[in-house]
């Protein structure tokens, strides 16, 4: 696997899949052979995207190849078949293990798992458009409604098949989960098998830490479902319980599954991982480095081959897919996150005002959140994976005098707890809402999770500022601001990604309501826009433009909704043409708002404005094989700028 | 209180609060004859004001007189005190009863009580704004979470005072209350005591029929709550049970109320109402009749004199503060409602299309979903208060190939449920969503349930339509449209005001998509509007200016985000100004639309455009003082245009 500074990227073929399905092993024995074999293939396949889902991949794989290979009736009458039974994942991101069956099952091509995150590929989170994928997921608690409807559908249509649908146990915190269970039950729709992967562990804490479940089995039962539970590991226990449960017909059903987070991979296993994390889970998301990969890889394959060695069968042999030289620097190893700047001026601010309160739903780590917990626990109020319960907490906080500060990825965030948000307004209280994860960039993990529709979500709130900072500099200012000075709501909205080059603001800059500043001077064409990667990409393209005779302007403008007239008037003088890239649908984002403002301008001026922004659904892939796609890459910006040009 | 044909409202004055709370009356009966006291004006406020929620106002008014004069501290520290007990609902629309009580507090001045629903007066729902109202409700579901904030509030500043949260029982089939409970138990915020009024009713069902809640005393217990379980209406029971929760202090406390849903007027109240119904409850929201008031109102001043009798008490007296006419023939009785046509529509479509399946929220009467449900009641889903559920379990039937109708007022569907929306529009199925309510009026209930941000929060999805009819006929060419024309998915947005005319379309008019529709030629101004309310004042508007010299061409718009280019730059061609008036936020609405097409051709042709729309929360009152006061009005439209006319 390893030949000095090179690192293989080794895969298990579909034929030695074949082979061993073929082979004289015991059957719960093979099965638990092909399982791991699949772990291999997820592991890999998260190696090559450079990002992914393993912990919960590995939790629920055992499950996932019993309900395909055993209980399921796709291998009898199709995956196209109106009869066939339909299993999705809830949680939505175990899905490098799904598709890893899906594609033994031969309804995934294999070379499809080669491009898992990249465009034409896996999309990070399950889609429709994938063959074998039910039910787009990866925004957590909708899965037992969905099933509902796909179950309600079988019925009206006389079809037959059952609906399985997993969910996390994280997940549960959920407020949706409840509703679906409750409905459920008084609908008595009761093909509908639920299984839990309790693996106990949420994004990086025990569940126990964040939110506690209590006693699942009698919460279940008492909302009105039958509770079985087993060992999610062992397919004996597996056949077994779900055997009992084809024999309940008066209620739907539940399984609580007890798993082990990262099963299969003894580092990446629940509780040592625990252990050696000092009680920090770091299997969720990413991929492994170069030296866990390998010695995850060989241990599995270790097994595996162990395994065969004793019914006699051959070792099974991998494929290269991929050599690259080791440890390669990754851009968010060096990078600039605006994350870290944030994580310090809220321990700074923290220190300072002793009214703000920060909140989290179940993202501490990425929200930069970390610091400020350990520096003022009785402050940091942890609301698990419940965002609507997060928001109206922070409501009644901001009603007794507090500043709450609302962290969460924005695409959770200003859309889960949208109306929770839009009373906390009405009460004309002061609450901070940070949307971290803002825009189209990572865009591996996919449209559950990218976030180009928050602006307009919280722009139609009257008391609202919506800013965006271009780097770490801007992003304290800005969090400042919002904390001293701002005298209504703010949404603050940060990109989680690293930029391939860090925004210099000027020496002197200062943070001036409603005003931008100047990146670049120009005069044939001035662009807005703000945060640091659509930012590199427009000055990227400015360079190209300035080299081939247009003269572009460049402002960075961290106010989405609230401009500086006069200042803004002067910026636009010189320009003939303005134009606006948000890192957002094109409706609804910085270029409706700078156009309210331009529309009678515009006319006296004669010049042209133009929106650049997202015209689609975000798609999945490496950032700038996403942004060439949506034409938001420096490339793009420059054909599209002098194709407007040329018109005037 | 009856002369011949004249009504008269009658209240009971503070003074007589007064006499008897200091007559020589023993506790608790004096309690129930206050509480009955404050049904009469809570009765009367309603009446006056011409809507408001009896049933739940009466079924938790005795405990929530309880709590002001028994059980809370309010009294000895005062309703500014930051010790003081704090007391919300959180389903909100009990507030007509809550209100009466602060007003004999000492809270609410009594003449406010006279402006219930009014502009300036007492809004329809909660609104912090008015004295001692702690929170803003009117959304179900948010309470026990807004109380948890409070609470640990209090927690962090040292303050004392407990924290009663009163919910409704339909109330508990929000994912939002499940949240809450869960994490209010994990972190251990004891000093909550929520209190659920368990009338068994809901919008006007029981709610077993919708979606039953099962053992509400295990799931509480079971989620780790204290729960306690007394007679509502009976006040020594409420004393016990309260002293006994007083002692509790390990866990936070719920107890389950057993109240009788309109609880006071005997045929108000619910087995006997829903009998005489016919399993419909009829008292939920909206003023009695005349004789039913003077009914009511009899049989409560009659109950409350008996029993002063008793205690050899003078009977109280009451004061006329409004006489009006009997029988005062209403717009709401006479006038077109576009809810008819689409309830029509609805059957009709459902006999061709057997893919069609309609949901519903728990709002069928409303929605007009009734004869549909009646007819087709295999292809109606009932999901109850639970949004998000009903919205995903639209996306599984569209999935199966069904064409799901999902309804709600705009302002919970389209926010409660968004993400669940997005995650359904990302898997290219099609959907059709009915957001009634749709607007600003009527503005009664208050900006919980006023929808102006619908537009903004459909606008981002790539693959929805939005349209809103301005009239029966073509609320009926519209969801014709989308049923059997749209390729995407649809939001139709429904107004449930009547119109003070009705809109008159062209005999020949065609429902063509992008395509609005001149209701008045003109030749200096044109206005895009739509809807039947907001094109009544344009056109009212429209009628001004010509008499004043001023061609108003007036186009209804039904297609809210979609434009034929062709004919809309046809339609502008000769006025030099255009105007849109949006029945919504000025951003993200339709002006904005128009904005952005007409954006690069106002240039060419100097014309100019002005948006007109809210940009302010909603305010609560008559219809047209509200249209007024957010100068949407006829009048105030004629000054806008005129304004803007000057400057050219």
């Amino acid at each position: 696997m390893s030949k000095g500074n090179l690192l293989e990227i080794l895969f298990i073929p579909l034929e030695e899949f074949r082979r061993i399905q073929e082979a004289d092993i015991e059957r719960f024995e093979k099965l638990g052979i092909i399982s791991d074999m699949c772990r291999v293939n997820a592991l890999s396949a998260v190696k090559k995207a450079g990002s992914g889902h393993l912990g919960s991949s590995f939790s629920s794989l055992d499950i996932v190849t019993f309900l395909y290979f055993e209980e399921m009736n796709i291998m009898q009458v199709g995956i196209d078949s109106p009869h066939r039974d339909i299993y999705f994942s809830s949680k939505g991101h175990d899905c490098p293990g799904l598709y890893s069956v899906l594609t033994v099952m031969g309804i995934i091509p294999f070379e499809k798992l080669l491009k898992l995150r990249r465009l034409g590929g896996l999309d990070g989170h399950p889609d429709v458009r994938i063959p074998g994928i039910e039910v787009n997921s990866g925004s957590l608690g909708m899965g037992i409604s969905k099933a509902k409807g796909i179950a309600l559908a079988k019925r009206m249509k006389k079809n037959k098949g059952r609906v399985f649908v997993m969910t996390g146990d994280g997940e549960l915190q959920e407020g949706q989960i409840w509703e679906a269970l409750q409905n459920v039950a008084h609908q008595k729709v009761n093909d509908i098998i639920v299984i839990v992967d309790y693996n106990k562990i949420q994004t990086d804490k025990p569940i126990k830490e964040i939110i506690g479940l209590g006693d699942l089995e009698k919460k279940f039962s008492v909302f009105g479902w039958c509770v079985e539970r087993c060992n999610g590991h062992n397919f004996l226990e597996l056949k077994e319980v779900f055997e009992k449960l084809r024999k309940i017909e008066d209620r739907p059903k539940i399984l609580i599954a007890d798993t082990i987070k990262g099963k299969g991979i003894s580092f990446m296993e629940g509780p040592i991982a625990l252990e050696e994390g000092e009680g920090l889970y770091r299997w969720h998301a990413g991929a492994p480095s170069d030296e866990d990969y390998e010695k995850g890889l060989k241990e599995l394959v270790k097994k595996i081959n162990d395994r065969l060695k004793r019914w006699k069968v051959e070792p099974i042999s991998l494929k290269i897919v991929e050599t690259r030289e080791k440890n390669r620097v990754r851009l968010k190893d060096i990078a600039e996150k605006v994350v870290n700047a944030y994580s310090e001026a809220l321990v700074e601010l923290g220190e300072k005002r002793e009214d703000i309160v920060v909140l989290d739903a179940d993202l501490a780590a990425d929200c930069g959140l970390r610091p400020f917990e350990e520096k003022f626990p009785e402050r940091f109020i942890e609301c698990g994976i419940a965002e609507q319960d997060m928001v109206s907490t922070a409501g009644g906080l901001a009603l007794q005098g507090f500043l709450p500060i609302v962290n969460s990825f924005g695409v959770f965030l200003a859309s889960r707890a949208n109306e929770q948000i839009y009373t906390n307004a009405c009460e004309r209280t002061k609450i901070i809402y940070v949307c971290h994860y803002a825009g189209l960039i990572p865009a591996g993990p996919g449209k559950s999770h990218q976030s180009i529709r928050d602006i307009s979500l919280f722009g139609t709130l009257p008391n609202c500022v919506i800013i965006e900072p271009c780097n770490g500099k801007e992003t304290k200012l800005a969090l400042e601001w919002c904390v001293n000075e701002a005298k209504e709501n703010c949404m603050l909205r940060l990109i989680i990604s690293p930029s391939p080059r860090s925004i210099l603001l000027p020496q002197n800059y200062k943070f001036s309501f409603g005003k931008g500043v100047i990146l670049k001077e120009g005069k044939d064409v001035v662009v807005f826009s703000y945060g640091p990667v659509i930012l590199h990409e427009v000055l990227t393209a400015a360079e190209i433009l300035d080299k081939k005779g247009i003269s572009v302007k460049v402002v960075n403008m961290p106010w989405i909704n609230r401009v500086n007239k006069e200042w803004v008037f002067e910026v636009i003088k010189e320009p003939k043409a303005i134009f606006v890239v948000d890192n957002h649908y094109i409706y609804g984002g910085m270029g409706d708002y700078l156009l309210n403002v331009f529309a009678e301008n515009l006319c006296k001026t004669n010049k042209i404005f133009h929106k650049l922004g997202m015209s689609q659904f975000p798609e999945c892939g490496r950032p700038q094989e996403v942004l060439k796609y949506h034409k938001l890459d420096g490339e793009s910006l420059v054909l599209k700028i002098e194709e407007i040009l040329e018109k005037i």
